[in-house]
Parts: structure tokens; sequence; C-alpha cells
């Protein structure tokens, strides 16, 4: 007749369950900061961004809008902020770190929102007045439109490049 | 003489671990979808919207101007979003239902953050002409621009209040 029975034998303690999990961590996406992709979109937005600066400094009469001074401004900012954004992921890829500490990711994500919304904001102003001088007031015999279309479109195509950037950051942030 | 020996008694073998540990959930912040403060910020957005689409319209020369007639539409969208918000979260705090499913949260957090960037884009190219025709040209003795003014504040604190809803609503998708 079989009867059940505790097992006794040696049986090493598991250690006890003291400290939480940790939290998990997920895995660097391509297009985060300091990845290969996330450099291409730093060099994109810093490209697009000098070229919108660049056609609208080349219009004669561009200081006499305030929408359109506010894109130069707007464009100036996000060329900075993406140049050293692309130098830190040069320097991540090169010594492979990964950028993964709290305020850093932090400050990428403010920064990155604040860029990419206002240089967002300046292409919808110059566009709207574009469209005004255009569409609207039939001026463009005495305007430069088309660079000022040219602008407002490099400067929508930095805001492109740019919201991805931000939103892995931010989601980066938000899973670290 | 003490000389060190498996210890052997009874011991309840551990159950092997084969499931990986479930993700973390993070707690629902106020703001979030299905919260009061979720709720509140979503009938911001609509009193802002409803605010600015109705001194936009009460000119009676804002069809004459492409942005000021998309700043219309854009505010309806962000009506219609927002309200169909507001009423889901008003349901999930009537049934205590919490708003995590992923679909749910997905569906939320592109729908936001479409709806806040077209009104903050109509806003920005009204504020942009109303800067030109007040500012530049100042052509105000011949225009409203006190209510294309206002139109564009409105506008604007329609997109403030929906920033963080969409924000929120990201991180929630991201951390779920």
């Amino acid at each position: 007749m079989e009867v059940s029975r505790p097992a006794v034998y040696p049986v090493a303690v598991p250690p006890p369950i003291t400290d939480p999990p940790a939290r998990l961590r997920m895995k660097d996406y391509q297009g985060m900061p300091g990845t290969m992709v996330g450099l291409a979109l730093r060099l994109s937005q810093l490209g697009f961004a000098v070229l919108s600066f660049s056609i609208m400094v080349s219009t004669p009469d561009f200081v006499q809008v305030t929408a359109f001074c506010y894109l130069v401004a707007a464009t100036i900012l996000q060329t900075c902020w993406s140049f050293v954004l692309a130098v830190v992921d040069v320097y991540a890829l090169l010594v492979q770190r990964s950028l993964h500490h709290a305020l850093v990711v932090g400050l990428f994500a403010v920064g990155d929102g604040v860029t990419s919304t206002l240089t967002f904001a300046a292409a919808c102003a110059t566009a709207g007045i574009t469209v005004l001088i255009d569409n609207d007031l039939d001026q463009c015999a005495h305007n430069n439109c088309g660079k000022f279309e040219a602008a407002a479109a490099m400067g929508f195509l930095s805001w492109v490049m740019a919201t991805p950037s931000f939103l892995l950051t931010f989601w980066l942030l938000a899973t670290r």
C-alpha cells in the first residue's frame, strides 16, 4: 500500500523575496536617442531647418512681416538644438553608450517638444500669410510667394522630422 | 566541533517559474481618460473650441480668408472630438470603469494628437495673419482685429487644454 509522505531530502531553501521585481526596460527602438535612425532624424531636422532659414533670409522683405522673422528665429533655435543632439548621438554611437539616464531623457523630451512646437507654429503662421497673399489677395506679383511657400514647406518638413524624435523620447521617458 | 551540513527537513518545493512576470501597470494619474481631471480637460477644450468658433463666425468677412475658414473647421472637429471623449469620461466615471484597453487608449492618443495639432495649426495661422493686419500693415480700422485675436486666443487655449490630454494618454499607452 502506498502512502503519501512529505518530501524529506536536501533541498536548497529558496531565498526570501524581499525586493519588488525590477521595472521592465524597453529595448532601444531605432529613432530613439543614441541610435542610427535617431541620428538620421536629427540631421534631417537640422538640414530642413537650415534650408527654411536660408530661403527666408534670401527674400529682401521678410523683416517687414513679424511671422517671417519668427520663422527665422524658430529655425535658428531648431538648428542649434538638432545640432547639439546630433553631436550627442554621434558620441553615444561611437562609445556605445545608451542614453537612458532619467534627467537626460527628460531634458531631451522637453527640448524636442518645445523646439518642434515653435518650428511648427512658425511654419503655420508663414503658411497662413502665404496663402493669404497668394490665394486670398492674389498679390504674388509684388511678393516672393514662391520663396515664402518653400520656406514654410521646409519648416513643416523640419517639424515632421522632429516629431518622431519627440514621441520616441517621450515614450522612452515613460517606459524607462 | 561544528560541521556545516545540508538542511534535511520537509520543505515545500517551490513551483517552477514558467511565466514571465506580468508587465507593471501605472496607476491612473488625474488627467488620464476616465478621471475627474480628464473630464475637466475635455470640457475646457470643448468650451474654448466653441468660443473660438463662435467668435470667428460672428465676423462678417471671415470667409474671405482661408486661414480663418480653417480655424472654423478645426474648432468644429475639436468640439466634436472633445464632446465624444467627455461623454466617454462621464460613462467611465459613472460605471467606475478603467479605460486601459490597448485599442481604446491607442485611438484616444491618435485622436488627441491629430485634433490638437490641427487646432494649434489653425490658431497659429490666424494669429500670424492677425499680427500682419494689426502690427505690420496697421489695417485694423477696416478689419475686426479684436475678434480675430480673440478667436486665435481661444483656439490656443483649446490646444493648451488638449495637450495634457494627449501627453497623458500617450504616457498611458506607453506604460500599459
